[in-house]
């Protein structure tokens, strides 16, 4: 296969370390083999590589002390949120300390007044939203798994919703950051702009914990829609459903969602959830809005649709109703995993401007007839972003190669049509070579240099994002 | 007055640069002293420090050549768009070369089918939307001034439309930018997300040219709505202007513009237009959407409105009759000056969490009753960003003392409600003291290893944005 194995440089932490650790977090602080192995896998197809030992922190002031007895001792620093991430985030390459964040799940302060709250960087998005109950607000970002919100603004993840109510990128605030240094440093304000200075918060968001552990943010939420109503339109091809997409976001329908599935999504969602829906590609939608805005929505999506020749439009805005519609789309992950039983997925992800999706979609589909591979397609493709799970034997390493040569011939695909490596899971180390191919050498050397500037002996998630120089 | 006058450190150009100079670009390099002048002024009330020399480049590959012989030579590199900023962003108080780009203002590639336009960074948002005639399409960041993209983009500006539509820092997709070595950079691509590495993009939005020029710029465009409404309402008491407002911003009605005047600023508006508007605090709206939408959220804002003692509530859709009520707020800036003969604008730029917003601008408004200055509001407050126009006597030092002392407590006011010292404006050599004030000395120093990382001779706009260390 061609994701790397880093291995190499591992160093030991020594048994003061340990020591000064156990002393100051008692048994917060684990080197326990299985703790240790728990937290280095995530949710991708590439081999766990554990940490040397695991603190589990509890609040910001810790973080910061656990980060400088590792800068005292030269060890390295992975912050782990959930383990959902895609990309080898958290595995420990160079070894290292794991900084469990899922204790600091504190909600610190709704303000509904102000539509935004400050939260522990190990809330999960579904846990804010449980504690937003009876606010009348919400926070929009869905990115399927229920990741905590410190891993989603560290890999800049999206989903679903982005279409509408942007990434974490548009959603962040401020946040608390520990430095390399272990100092406690607060980004941005609670305006909802700023002109002051260079934008912090924008730069730790998607630095992937390279450059600080987030511990604390601040987010935007919205007011729950006064009325949401759903669509389901299956095509007969699935460029009639991209091009019904890409009208849709010229006219500039304020769609909520749009999510595309293939006909091979459906059909695993058919074997796996007993479903009777037309085995063909398929649009879901969802509008947000008063009553008689999503139905203008419904309708001018309905009428771009049947130019399309969508068949079986359905929509819906009754809460139950809504869910039925749309279970087939939360169900896609684990209906496409059990296509080919025992496998995992190769999730790619790339994402194009919106005029070349129909045509990048069309060249992959091909490429992955053609390789012989399961690949099933789940996209977000409001944004022009869309996911092959190509299904591989974890154990075959011929299986291997070929998902990852697809893979690959995805995403140089994506960057001569002007798009990106990666429009939502980020890099870690499964995306290096192509964060040099999309962004140049010149673009690199800057990266570089405020990866040296921030962390000068690169203790901090050590060998992500970056390849080695 | 308290804003720093530097003229200390300041180096003539060697010889040898002036020729090497004049060599590669004849006679659009200049070091006329009538040319200088012009490009080291702003339009803020700090007195000019005019450059050594200017340069009048046409494309990315002159300015990279362009740094590359400053660096050669130490000369310090100051971008110059429209010379509309407020903070004397391109005074050149260490003296050295302005790079004039208003010559780089050629349209690139109008993408309507991706919603996305490349241009060089000397076009202004006037001849962009222009240049969209005919496409359906347009760019809504409105600062006011008819600035230049790559001047907006490297103050971080917003403006008006900013509550619907977000300010430089969302909107921009990716640039070209030349580094301190005269690299030239591609940041971003054309996806409309992606989770690809540190986000330079941003990095670059609000540096001020402190840390690259910013040579062309893809940003994002919009349908044009198909119905934009008007609406003007005055009230009674500034309270409860605002009140309607926060209501607007809490209940989620997707206005595109709020504006506020006070009653001053209608009074100057009624003497300079010879108009005969209600001289009392006023809120000025416009709404984007279908026919049915704009109608919806104009009763909306209507109801809320007559909740807090609304009077005189118009509302417009045709063209003409839109332009007739938004009138007022276009003539805002010239009709203030016009309150008192000779005088010159202190603009302040604080923006605070919506919830106090009214807290906010009520303690301003006694401040200001006390101090016995004159100093109108103007005010994006759906973002909770509002302006006083502090006029000043220029020739009178004691009026600029009170100018000054007035603004910084407008600042510290802001800062104790966790807003920040500038929505818009940016920090230049105006607001450094308050940028540390903001930040603390923990982020502020994280800005530092970023500026030295990319800037290690000090010479991209040498002392705007940090204070000196």
């Amino acid at each position: 296969m061609n994701a790397p194995r880093h291995t190499a440089r591992r160093m030991l932490p020594a048994a003061q370390f340990i020591s000064a650790m156990t002393q100051r977090f008692g048994d917060r602080f684990s080197t326990a083999s299985a703790v240790c192995a728990q937290h280095g896998k995530d949710e991708s197809s590439l081999p766990p590589v554990p940490p040397d030992a695991v603190l589990f922190a509890l609040t910001t002031q810790e973080v910061s002390e656990a980060v400088k007895l590792c800068r005292e001792h030269h060890v390295p620093v992975i912050p782990f949120g959930t383990g959902t991430s895609l990309e080898g985030h958290l595995f420990a390459i160079h070894g290292g300390l794991s900084i469990d964040l899922s204790g600091m799940n504190q909600v610190l302060a709704v303000r509904p007044e102000d539509l935004d709250v400050t939260v522990q960087a190990g809330v999960t998005r579904k846990q804010l939203n449980n504690a937003l109950h009876g606010t009348g607000l919400f926070f929009p970002i869905d990115p399927g798994a229920d990741a905590s919100l410190g891993g989603m603004a560290a890999t800049r993840a999206s989903g679903t919703n982005a279409v509408r109510y942007g990434t974490m990128r548009d959603n962040v605030l401020g946040m608390t950051v520990i430095t390399a240094d272990g100092a406690v440093i607060k980004t941005g304000s609670r305006a909802r702009k700023s002109a002051a200075g260079y934008d912090l918060t924008r730069l730790f968001i998607g630095s992937e914990g390279t450059l600080g552990v987030i511990t604390e943010l601040t987010v935007r939420l919205y007011p729950i829609p006064e009325a949401i109503s759903a669509a389901v339109c299956a095509f007969s091809a699935i460029a009639e459903a991209v091009n019904t997409v890409i009208q849709t976001i010229q006219l500039g329908v304020p769609v909520a969602r749009i999510e595309l599935l293939d006909a091979i999504a459906i059909k695993a969602i058919n074997r796996h959830s007993k479903t009777t829906l037309r085995e063909a590609p398929t649009l879901f939608f969802e509008f947000h809005g008063t009553p008689t805005g999503v139905g203008e929505q419904a309708q001018a999506v309905q009428a771009i649709a049947s130019e399309h020749g969508g068949m079986d439009f359905e929509w819906a805005t009754r809460p139950e109703d809504r869910s039925r519609l749309w279970q087939a789309r939360h169900d896609a992950y684990y209906a496409c995993l059990g296509l080919k039983p025992g496998a995992r997925a190769l999730t790619t992800d790339v994402c194009v401007p919106i005029s070349r999706l129909a045509e990048c979609i069309a060249e992959t589909a091909a490429d992955i007839a053609a390789s012989g591979m399961t690949a099933p397609l789940v996209g977000h493709v409001g944004d022009g972003n869309f996911h092959q799970a190509i299904l591989v034997d974890p154990e075959d390493p011929a299986d291997l190669e070929r998902a990852h040569r697809l893979s690959a011939r995805m995403v140089e695909r994506a960057l001569r049509m002007d798009g990106t490596c990666t429009g939502e899971h980020g890099i870690g180390i499964g995306k290096q070579k192509y964060l040099v191919l999309e962004h140049g050498d010149a673009a690199i050397s800057v990266m570089r240099a405020i990866k040296h500037a921030l962390d000068p002996d690169n203790l901090m998630n050590p060998g992500k994002i970056l390849p080695p120089a």
